[in-house]
């Protein structure tokens, strides 16, 4: 029997019950509605994942639900919004039962473990290729803004830097003793939804470390017209991150691999003494523009950037 | 010079003013923030355009941005709200700066003419697959919902009935004496907007005709579980539909082909008493489920369905 683009949906990813309640009408009509309380913005993203440019064709397929949706809720967590709903356009070569199984297991398990309600969506046939537009609701004039840096603020990121790249590095063949944290972390990120949400009330700038951390941070210092500079030595890197360094010399890699989906922010001297997550300090917001880098005692520009498409 | 991904947006598709009052911020950061008047909802709809699925490899690139955006906006219009703001998520194969700014055009000229603001997106590579999400406002309980029809309704429908469907033969090769309608029905559909605000009032049920008008009348009988019977004789057709239909004999086409875009809605006796708007009444909802048509005196079932994919 042919699977119709209504069933399809419903099959698959129509949730056991509405998480949230500002969802005042889900799947099933020309638009889903929503209700946003007063006081409160809504904070919109999109992310689009397209097979053999962000994903390999064997990628497993709870891993990627998982992912996709990641991605997108660690844009919401980025300005501290809490996320609330999200849009699935799926475009598929053809329908793999058991792909889109697995796919939506995935998908809305991570949606479940942070009340996000998926309201629509559209499916249609064609290349592999998979955006969601999420949402989430952030207090007026409190969202945390690329454009927030000051000279003098601290440099933090949350967790580890560089785990992601190596996952990557892996999976093109590098030869790594304990490959197991850092292919989870490339296949199954977590985005920092606690650790925005909380950073809300103190932190000045922030974003997510999506491209790499030299890239991202470089968006923050563009748009705050500051400078920076990072202290290598102060990164936060992993035993297998610390290893492949060693064993290759290339030291650039946590600074310029992407997919960690780490928050990096800045925060003024004093409200930084009020930090109690586990969040790592790696450099000073400085008036001086560009990006300078301290490495062993020495400081020199650094300009390498993430992945871009395109360029 | 490679174009980044973020000077791509900025020369392409940055609007030259913030349109309305709810962007609080607009493309660059990782959220767009919108605000959200008291006593509204907001509708929230997401639709994908894939190249040779929905549109020829040769198409033009200003009448599909059109398009891609009509198509959106025609789903908040089924349900009366006003639209406010749209996210793109871009994938193309390569940067060919002639398409995107034809693209761009067109797809700006349609969000400035109904002041709604492009507040993000994302641009990836990969196959030619184009994504909208479109936002708009509706006051509180007062949407136009598929699932509110009732015995009795009328049923009616804005505009014209086919054109798309004949300007799609057109283009695969029928000989239309005037094609010029029906092809500009086809590529550059209009959102009926002004009705769907209008109509907000007075309608009970509404749905956007984009499968074609028995599978969309469909989802309301279904979700409103209810039937209908349509007056074939009464359908809204322009003269070179009723010549196509003439040297054919393809009589259901108005009932079945998709892209028209035009809104079906049902309306109680004594509302329909105060319909102002160029609308025609093409039948009646009842309490039999499903959908009969009656032509040239003689009531037969119809279960001819629109495009779906996969099925």
């Amino acid at each position: 029997m042919p699977l119709s683009e209504f069933s399809l949906i419903t099959r698959f990813f129509r949730q056991k019950k509405v998480n949230n309640p500002f969802t005042q009408l889900g799947i099933g009509d020309d638009c889903a509605l929503l209700s946003i309380p007063e006081g409160y913005s809504l904070a919109v993203t999109t992310d689009t994942m397209v097979e053999n440019v962000h994903f390999f064709a064997d990628a497993d397929p709870e891993q990627l639900g998982h992912k996709l949706l990641a991605v997108n809720l660690s844009d919401l967590a980025s300005m501290g919004a809490k996320p609330v709903s999200v849009m699935l356009a799926l475009t598929l070569p053809h329908i793999d039962k058991n792909w889109l199984s697995a796919f939506s297991k995935g998908f809305l398990a991570l949606a479940e473990q942070y009340s996000v309600d998926l309201i629509g969506g559209d499916t249609t046939s064609g290349p592999l290729t998979l955006t969601v537009q999420a949402m989430g609701l952030v207090p007026k004039n409190k969202a945390l803004l690329r454009s927030a840096a000051k000279p003098g603020d601290f440099i933090y990121v949350t967790g580890f830097l560089g785990d992601a790249g190596l996952g990557l590095k892996i999976k093109q063949g590098y030869p790594c003793k304990k490959p197991h944290l850092a292919l989870e972390r490339f296949n199954k990120p977590n985005p920092q939804v606690a650790a925005g949400m909380e950073l809300i009330e103190v932190a000045a700038a922030c974003i997510d470390i999506s491209d790499g951390l030299a890239s991202d941070l470089g968006h923050i210092l563009e748009q705050s017209s500051v400078g920076a500079c990072l202290d290598w030595d102060a990164l936060p890197l992993s035993g297998s991150v610390v290893d492949y360094i060693n064993e290759t010399g290339d030291w650039t890699m946590p600074l310029t691999a992407g997919d960690d989906y780490e928050l990096c922010f800045t925060i003024s001297e004093d409200k930084a003494l009020t930090l109690t997550g586990s969040y790592t300090k790696i450099g000073v917001i400085e008036e001086s523009l560009g990006l300078r880098l301290s490495k062993a005692g020495i400081i020199q520009p650094f300009s390498n950037r993430g992945y871009e498409h395109f360029s």
